[in-house]
């Protein structure tokens, strides 16, 4: 048995301090910030995040999707509302498949409550990493305004898109590093509660505003509020630094977000005193230093929200790499440097489909021609499930590696590129002759 | 007139403070590590480095280019060396256009001796950057073992591909980030002089040995050696972790460069003993913080070493922020940000270009056809200079910017390609049909 470093005690690291020491490795979790067990999160209400199928499966191999199960909220398809307040439903999937509306901060509760459970785990708040040396495994931390020195014979570091590891690797030799942030913020606002705890709009739904360049969000919480995302350019015409007073935000949201408006009743307020926040995506290689050090999550792969599945693939990061060290017999000298190889593929695709939904949710989900390419996909993937599963079934609903998923999405897009531009298509759609194309194109795909 | 800080007395920041002194400014130049005239440098046998035209009209412009010259060695084209030894000359251009190999090291005292001829420039050498504040303009650096606090109106980071400056950047919001590495990396050899300081292969030419996933090139010193680089895969079966015993590295070299091998009388003991350094790209933006700092060089745009532009974009960096400072009437608060924007696209361009070239230069400039390709574009060129300039010379010879001068060679490159698509295009080549055909292309391109 080993001693485990584990820096950042968010999601992913104590997700996976739950993992290796129900291997019966000694782990110790260091994080920079106080214990998010004392702060006092409002019932519910908090950021929320879209718990997928990759997520529960890493949740519940280590027992404790049962506890999540019961506060999360079942979302079964895309509420689209329009700019006059009309609502389209859009399922997600087949049958009841659904993405799960969780509060980030519960969830991370829940997580380091049940790792704190294990005799074999210790969790150290309010250490702040000032330095590592890789080649002695030692981290240095800063705590109250002492300095202390911490060994271990294996170092993950999970401590996010700004990971103090990360940018000490950084400064070694041939380390590659990119970091990009996109022209647009988010800001968050609230949809409070109707009477009693009741949910003003629909519960069990992702609620969309498409607009084009921008977009508003809203997915539900347990108390019965909506937490909305406004995500929108940093500069520009209709810009977070071109709206700012309250008269500009009002009218603003009255004349695009108009059903939104009427549910959000401290709007300005809550829009000039919340923060913006920049999207950020992180790539780097290698994740490792040796078979000593490893980067996961966030701090190896940080990428924009619009597929959600920022939080999963970095769960998916814990079981994946439990599934690798199962298969070297528990070595994590094998294990460290195969899975830092063999992930970074998959973080890559996840990276660039989160890249390219941000264009799918803020714009072509009230596009016309696009709306009727997904409902030819969804028919023949109702009729030939084993045979054209689309794209956003294969990465939210299945365990299909991101990269393949990503592959396949594109061999279908040009197939679907190549149905869509037949001419009467829009009549055509439903015919047998349609479905036999695509059929036949994508068996020789 | 303002207080100017420039951190790094490299090449960049010593022409920028002729520059900017030159304006009467104030100018301070902060660098890391001692002062570079006081190292013996052994008489023109240094790292070299080819100067051209767009380093020259930067050092001209502050009048040291006569200096520069004395020492420097034109070479008017490439000697290509092949297995066998047999050699074959391609001229740069169709003059007496030359490329100049000069000392890094020589060129750099020089720089630093002409600024500090100047009453208001001062050198602080040995003072290491620690941290910055750009909202007040402060620097921090370290001296001996004294923390030393300096403030200044402007601040001109030339600090080189690892900027201190540009990590501190690195963190704020919203800065774009990437660094990344070849798989090659390089290793430097030498070809002594001959009998009383004689050249013992053509002085006046940049010699390659190209061959296909790595190759070995050789620059003139003034004391008759010739500085040898060998860009060499990290990794595989012929790469810097295969190659390390005597024998390997003797046997290798007699194989694959059998007429250099000849010449490096000290072949193993010199590759045993000097380093292997890698090869790394840098990008980001923004490269200013408002009007108060700016990264200029290798800080803000750091490129491999293949198209020979290294220094001179840097040198080119220093001319054009004076071009833009004289049009903005001398003032700092439009032409840093100005700059910043503006040039950017052009940096990109010769990153681009420069990693292009490495396969050019250790692939294609022993490929028949590749050969082919430039006997036309040179007959072009000869025939019709102001109709079509090959890309080469537009970035070595021309002052196009790099972002212009790709787009030519995009253009001249699709209809390249469709000329040497012409059956029989072997003999056809010296045609009157090909020279319309290319000509009406190029005019509609």
């Amino acid at each position: 048995m080993e001693k485990i470093i584990i820096i950042g005690a968010g999601l992913v690291g104590s997700l996976q301090a739950l993992y290796l020491a129900k291997k019966g490795h000694t782990v110790e979790v260091y994080e920079r910030r106080n214990d998010i067990r004392k702060q006092k999160l409002v019932a519910g209400r908090s950021i929320n995040l879209a718990l997928s199928n990759r997520g529960w499966k890493a949740l519940k191999r280590v027992g404790i999707n049962t506890v999540v199960e019961k506060t999360a909220i079942p979302m079964y398809g895309r509420i689209i509302h329009d700019t006059e307040g009309n609502t389209t439903y859009q399922p997600y999937g087949l049958e009841k498949e659904a993405i799960y509306s969780v509060s980030r901060g519960g969830l991370n509760q829940l997580l380091i409550e049940e790792a704190d459970k294990l005799e074999n785990v210790s969790f150290f708040f309010e250490h702040r990493c000032l330095d590592i040396d890789v080649e002695s495994n030692t981290i240095i931390f800063e705590n109250d305004t002492r300095e202390i020195e911490v060994k271990g014979d294996r170092i993950f570091a999970t401590d996010g898109a700004f990971s103090a590891i990360r940018a000490r690797l950084q400064k070694r030799d041939r380390f590659n590093y990119q970091q990009f942030y996109l022209p647009h913020g988010y800001k968050e606002l609230t949809i409070p509660a109707g009477e009693n705890g009741s949910f003003l709009i629909e519960k069990n739904a992702l609620h969309i505003w498409p607009r084009g360049n921008y977009m508003l969000i809203a997915l539900g919480n347990n108390d019965g509020s909506f937490t909305c995302t406004l995500f929108f350019p940093f500069e520009g015409e209709y810009s977070f630094e071109s709206l700012k007073t309250e008269d500009e935000i009002d009218n603003f949201f009255k004349n695009v977000f108009p059903d939104a408006y009427e549910l959000i009743p401290n709007l300005s307020k809550e829009y000039q005193e919340n923060p913006t926040a920049s999207l950020v995506t992180v790539r780097c290689e290698p994740w490792n230093y040796e078979d000593k050090v490893l980067l996961m999550g966030d701090a190896s792969h940080a990428i924009v929200p619009f597929y959600g599945q920022g939080m999963n693939s970095g769960f998916e990061d814990c079981s994946i790499f439990d599934d690798i060290l199962e298969d070297n017999n528990l070595d994590f000298n094998k294990a460290i440097p195969e899975f830092a190889k063999t992930r970074k593929k998959d973080a890559d695709a996840i990276s660039e489909l989160a890249l390219r939904n941000f264009i799918e949710m803020r714009d072509l989900v009230a596009d016309e021609s696009f709306l009727l390419r997904k409902k030819i996909e969804k028919k023949i993937f109702e009729k030939h499930p084993n045979k054209w599963m689309p794209l956003y079934s294969q990465v939210t609903f299945s365990h299909i590696p991101y990269s393949e998923a990503l592959n396949n999405g594109l061999k279908q897009e040009k197939i679907m590129d190549k149905i869509m531009a037949k001419p009467n298509i829009e009549s055509l759609w439903d015919s047998q002759e349609v479905e036999d194309e695509i059929l036949s194109l994508s068996a020789n795909a």
